[in-house]
């Protein structure tokens, strides 16, 4: 057995996986994260405790801990790098929770913990893969040789912020350009909310609408045929194409995972996006790379984190 | 000892190599590349033969041999899948190679073995590692984990064709904005043609100059404080900077090397990079990959082919 924690800014998620990737049982509680990191990783201990000894095995029947962070890990140190909306900075996370548990603990980035869900659920169905999560901002995990790739410092596979063009708004991070003005949820409101400011017509012109958009109704309104909608939707798959296009250049996977809010829409974005990744190949003849929306939803966070140990023992 | 080949569209180039990634001897043929796969292999199996019947040693003291191609390569086959500059596409390398010398041959793109050999000489001094050729193209090889990084079809780190931008002409592969097509010897040439041509003051504006310019007469003018020569200099660095820190954030590497003809300006160039990669940091906090020119030259191609039998045995 192995236990995954998925410490979101909202609630901390745990649950008990199998060593199939499946999860036997969940446990959750709010984060409250204006709270000090030690309150938070006490919380965290706590919550495993509660989810063994409320389980059907016995203490040594367990394996290890993982927990995916939002933010930046040192998978080497086991400690948390950055992590922003935490308000965390170099925490030893690791370290203490090993102390009090007794067991091995890993912790990696959420969106590589849910990549290593979605890549065969630590059963190594592909050695190589990336992982994209297109959501408020786009996070990413790399699966290398079927082990998390991290890099040297732990800001290995931050792909979000790969520069892939100019864009009419800076990103958070500082730069112009990042692939994450381009291709989250955030990324296609503002890039609507442009569009209709400039006063071009649309379904979505209401005042109301413009100031609480949505990706879900801009995707609504390009099905239904609204062109300031489908324009903007068209520049979404259109960056996320060069996005892709780049990795392929770079990491030459073998999958390509798409997860966050953005790829609930599903077949709509993934059929154009696969017609404009196979028209900007520079290497046509050579296989590349499939393309497939994320499967596992909200669980792979837990899942995730708990076969870190797996791959990782 | 190892044997490396530096098959390149000009000529054969192939040495004894020790363990310490020192050349030993050298013999060299011309390439004659119009010839067909066939003959050209035949005269690398007859090089090997002649290296090691004039050498000292004995046939059972050589471990492997290792070839640089310049194209694209099937580590794992032993393919060579495309190289455009020779006419070949899926040529058996390997196999036929192995079947007449009778030792293990690895192969590998010209690139990626120049940065093997500069990442320690197959000495683990860094284990990941970003090898940049700043040549008529850009070529790259990634180290990770001490490994050459191939991908998953051989098409990874091809980090030339990593999209940072738009630019004024498309790049062969068809697509545009090509890191390639910003931070190559051929690039710098063509955006400084681009500033005379339209009637731009400068010392290189004599005619005869702009036809035969090449990238030395223009990082000399920078130096001189040409203003124009500068102005294409300072581009040049700026979108090198763009694909280092795309770089860092998606591989973060401990080193970055550069070599290739428009490396060879050294400082000049290396200075400016810095400040300008380190202005562009998205985590500024976080230590990245130090950036270096290349040291080891001409001779890169072929120790680096001859250490990929010491770091894949």
């Amino acid at each position: 057995m192995y236990i995954g924690i998925d410490l979101g800014g909202t609630n901390i998620a745990a649950g008990i996986v199998n060593s199939d990737g499946e999860i036997l049982n969940i446990e959750s509680i709010p984060t409250k994260s204006e709270r000090s990191s030690d309150e938070i990783i006490d919380d965290m201990i706590l919550l495993v405790e509660k989810l063994i000894e409320e389980s059907d095995f016995k203490k040594d029947q367990f394996k290890s801990i993982g927990v995916g962070i939002p933010g930046i890990a040192d998978a080497n140190t086991g400690n948390v790098v950055i992590c922003v909306n935490l308000g965390w900075e170099n925490i030893s996370l690791k370290q203490p929770m090993e102390k009090v548990l007794n067991l091995p603990v890993f912790i990696g980035n959420d969106a590589t913990v849910a990549g290593v869900a979605e890549f065969g659920r630590g059963k190594n169905d592909y050695k190589n893969g990336v992982f994209l999560t297109l959501g408020t901002g786009v996070g990413s995990g790399v699966i290398i040789d079927s082990k998390v790739f991290n890099g040297s410092h732990g800001i290995g596979t931050e792909i979000g912020h790969m520069v892939v063009g100019e864009n009419f708004y800076d990103c958070n991070c500082g730069r112009n350009g990042c692939l994450e003005t381009f291709a989250s949820a955030t990324a296609l409101i503002k890039y609507t909310q442009k569009l209709l400011k400039e006063g071009r017509m649309s379904i979505l012109s209401e005042d109301m609408k413009i100031q609480n958009l949505d990706a879900r109704m801009i995707f609504e309104a390009a099905k239904d045929g609204d062109q300031l909608a489908l324009e903007s939707v068209n520049r979404l798959i259109k960056y996320l194409a060069i996005g892709i296009s780049n990795l392929i250049n770079i990491f030459d996977p073998e999958i390509f995972v798409l997860g966050g809010g953005v790829s609930k829409v599903g077949d709509f974005l993934l059929d154009k996006l696969k017609l404009e990744v196979e028209s900007m190949k520079s290497f046509p003849k050579i296989d590349s790379g499939i393309i497939e929306i994320a499967k596992l939803k909200n669980d792979a966070g837990i899942i995730g984190a708990a076969m870190l140990g797996k791959i990782s023992l």
